[in-house]
C-alpha cells in the first residue's frame, strides 16, 4: 500500500486533515475512518465524472450515494446551480448528519461547498480536488461561494471541510492548459512568503510542466502548509489571509470582465501576478529585477499576461465591487520583493491606471 | 428621553447589544453608536416599510441607505426573492463593510439575516423586529435562512447580528393575530424551562392580549433573556438548542404541508405546542393536568389547534426532513412537566401516529 502524506489543519473544534498521495481515490478505508455519514451527495463534473467517480463511489459502497454532475467551467460556478443541487438534496430527504462530497476542481469544490455550508444550514464537506489548482489552493481553507454577473466569489461563505483528499494521480489527466493554471497559484505562494518556493519553481519548471509526481507532490504540500498556516491564523480573512488574494483583485476583475468564459482562474491568476509586480515596481517598491522575475516564470509557465480587445476602464470598474474594498478605497496587495507581500489602499490611483493600461487594451 | 432596556449577548468575538424600548427606531444616536456603515441596505415588506421605513431612514441619515420591499408572508422567504436582494447589493457595488438592516417580522429577518451572511461571504446585519414573533424569537440568535418547497428554513446559515433594537411602539400597529401568534413562542419559552413565565402568562394574558405596553415588555425581556442564555451555551445547535424547537417539528410540518399559505409561523407552532404536550401525556410523561394548562392557555391565545382537511400522513411526510433527523431517526423536542423539555428518539411511532391523527384529518 502507499503511503499517504497527512497534514493537519489546525483550526479551534473544526481541524480536518488534509491528505496527499497516488491512487487515493479507491481507498475506502481512508473515508470510512474520517467519515461516518450514510447518505452522501457526490457534486461533480461532465469532465471528472466520467473518468473518476465510479472509483470513489466503489470506495463509498454500503451508503447511499447520490450523483449530481454539473456542466464543466467557472461560467457554471451560479446561485441558479446552487440551488439545482440543494433540490437534489431535498427530494432525497437528505437528513442533516448527511455529507457532501465535492470531486473536480474549484467550481465543483466552491459550489458545492456552498450548499454543504446552506443546506440544513451546514452540513459535512469532503473535498476531493482532482485539479492542481484545487489541490494547491481553492479544496484548502474553507471558502465556498458562487460567481454573480457582476463579481466573482461574491455570493458564499466560510465552510471548512471535514476531509480533504488529495489524489495526486489524477492530475495525470489533466489538460496541460489546467495544470499550468494551477502553477499560477504555487508562484504566488512563493511571492507573498517564501522565496525558496519561488526559487525551487524557476529551477523544476519542466518536471513540473511535465507532470512528475514528485515534484508535483513537493508543491502541492509546500502549498498546503503555507496556506494552511495563514488560515489557521485568520480563518476570517480579518487580515492577513488577504494576501493569499496577491493577484487575485487583478484576475477576479478579468474573469468578470470576459463573463467567466474566457480564461481559467488559475491564467487569470496568473496575468494577475504580474500586474500586481509590475505595479510594486511602478511605485517604486519591488526592484526591476525581481519584477523582471515574476514576469520570466509566469511566462515560462505559458500563462497570459496581455489582453487584447479588454478596455482598462472594464477592468477598473469590476475591481470596486472587490472584498477588499474598505471606506470606498480599493485595498491591493503588493510585493515588496519576492517572498514579501502586504495589503495596502496607500497608492497613487494613476499608478493603478497605469499598470491596467499596460496589460490590456488596444484592438477590440 | 424615554429608558432602554439592555441586553448583552455574549458570544466570544461576536457579542451584541439587544435594545428594548419605546421609540426608538428614531433615534438615530442608538443606531449611531453601534452600527458605522456607511452604506445600508434596509430590507422590509410591503405592510412594514410604509408604516415605519421614513422613521428608520431618518435615523440613518447621512448614509448612503438603499431600500428593498418584498411582498408581506412566509410564503416570500424564498430562495429567488434571496437571489432579488442580493442583486441590489451588486448594483449598488455594496463593499464588504455594508450592513444588512432587517425592518419587519420574522420573514424579513431571517432572510434579510441570510443575504447578510453570504454577500461577500458575510457582512454586518442588523435587526429592526417589528412583530412580537420577532421581538422575542426571530431576531435574536442568528439562525438566518430561506424556505425550500420542500420544508421549512431548509437553506441558511448561522450569522449573529451586530445589533438588535426591538422598538415596542411598533406593536402598537401589529394585527391582532400577529399579535396572539407571536404569544405562541412566549409559552413555547415557559414550557421549555420557566414555569413562573407560563404562570404568568396565564395570569396576564388579558392585558397582554390587549397591547399593554408594560406586559409586552416584560415577555420580550424575558424571552430574550431565556433564548440568548441558551444560544451563548450552544450556538450550533449541538444539543440544548435543539430544545427551543418545541412545536416546531410539528409546526414547520403543518407550514410545509400547507405551503406556507395559510398559517403564521407562530400558529404553527402553537398548535405544534399542543400537539407535543398532547404526545408527552400520551407516552406517560406529562400528567394529563398539565397537558390540559397547556391546551387551555394556546386556546385562549386564540390560537388554532385542530387541522381540518390536512393528512396526517402528509405532515409525517414533511417531519422526515426535520433537522433533527439523525441516523434516519426524527428526534422530538418532548415535556416531562411545564417548564422541562428534553429531545429524545425514544418514543413508539404510534404514539406519533396517533397525536397526529388527534389533530388534523377530517374532511378535506
Amino acid at each position: 500500500m502507499r503511503t499517504v502524506d497527512i497534514l493537519n489543519v489546525a483550526l479551534a473544534n473544526r481541524s480536518y486533515p488534509i491528505l496527499i498521495g497516488a491512487d487515493l481515490l479507491g481507498r475506502a478505508d481512508l473515508f470510512a475512518a474520517r467519515c461516518a455519514a450514510r447518505d452522501i451527495l457526490i457534486v461533480s463534473n461532465t469532465t471528472v465524472a466520467p473518468l473518476y467517480l465510479p472509483r470513489l463511489a466503489a470506495s463509498l459502497a454500503g451508503r447511499r450515494a447520490i450523483e449530481v454532475t454539473l456542466p464543466d467551467g467557472e461560467a457554471h460556478k451560479t446561485l441558479a446551480n446552487m440551488a439545482r443541487v440543494l433540490d437534489v438534496l431535498v427530494a432525497n430527504r437528505f437528513a442533516r448528519d448527511c455529507a457532501v462530497v465535492a470531486l473536480g476542481g474549484g467550481v465543483v469544490g466552491d459550489l458545492a461547498g456552498f450548499v454543504a455550508a446552506t443546506y440544513q444550514r451546514g452540513v459535512t464537506f469532503v473535498q476531493v480536488p482532482t485539479t492542481l489548482l484545487a489541490q494547491v489552493d481553492s479544496a484548502v481553507g474553507g471558502k465556498t461561494g458562487v460567481n454573480h454577473p457582476g463579481g466573482k466569489n461574491l455570493i458564499g461563505a466560510f465552510h471548512q471541510p471535514t476531509l480533504v483528499v488529495s489524489d495526486t494521480t489524477t492530475l495525470a489527466t489533466l489538460p496541460a492548459r489546467e495544470l499550468r493554471a494551477g502553477l499560477a497559484e504555487v508562484i504566488k505562494y512563493g511571492l507573498i512568503c517564501d522565496a525558496v518556493l519561488f526559487g525551487w519553481l524557476e529551477a523544476h519548471l519542466e518536471p513540473l510542466l511535465a507532470g512528475d509526481p514528485a515534484a508535483l507532490a513537493h508543491v502541492i504540500r509546500r502549498s498546503c502548509e503555507i496556506k494552511t498556516a495563514v488560515v489557521a491564523r485568520d480563518e476570517r480573512e480579518a487580515g492577513e489571509r488577504a494576501l493569499l488574494n496577491l493577484g487575485h483583485t487583478f484576475g477576479h476583475a478579468l474573469e468578470a470582465a470576459t463573463s467567466y468564459k474566457e480564461w481559467l482562474h488559475g491564467e487569470a491568476v496568473g496575468a494577475g501576478l504580474v500586474m500586481a509586480a509590475d505595479m510594486s515596481h511602478d511605485i517604486g517598491l519591488l526592484p526591476a529585477a525581481e519584477a523582471a522575475r515574476v514576469r520570466t516564470l509566469v511566462e515560462r509557465v505559458g500563462l497570459p499576461t496581455r489582453f487584447e480587445g479588454l478596455a482598462p476602464q472594464a477592468l477598473r470598474d469590476h475591481m470596486r465591487l472587490d472584498k477588499k474594498v474598505q471606506d470606498g478605497q480599493l485595498r491591493l496587495v503588493l510585493l515588496r520583493r519576492i517572498g514579501e507581500a502586504f495589503l495596502t489602499a496607500d497608492y497613487p490611483a494613476a499608478a493603478l491606471t497605469r499598470t491596467l493600461a499596460r496589460h490590456c487594451g488596444g484592438a477590440a
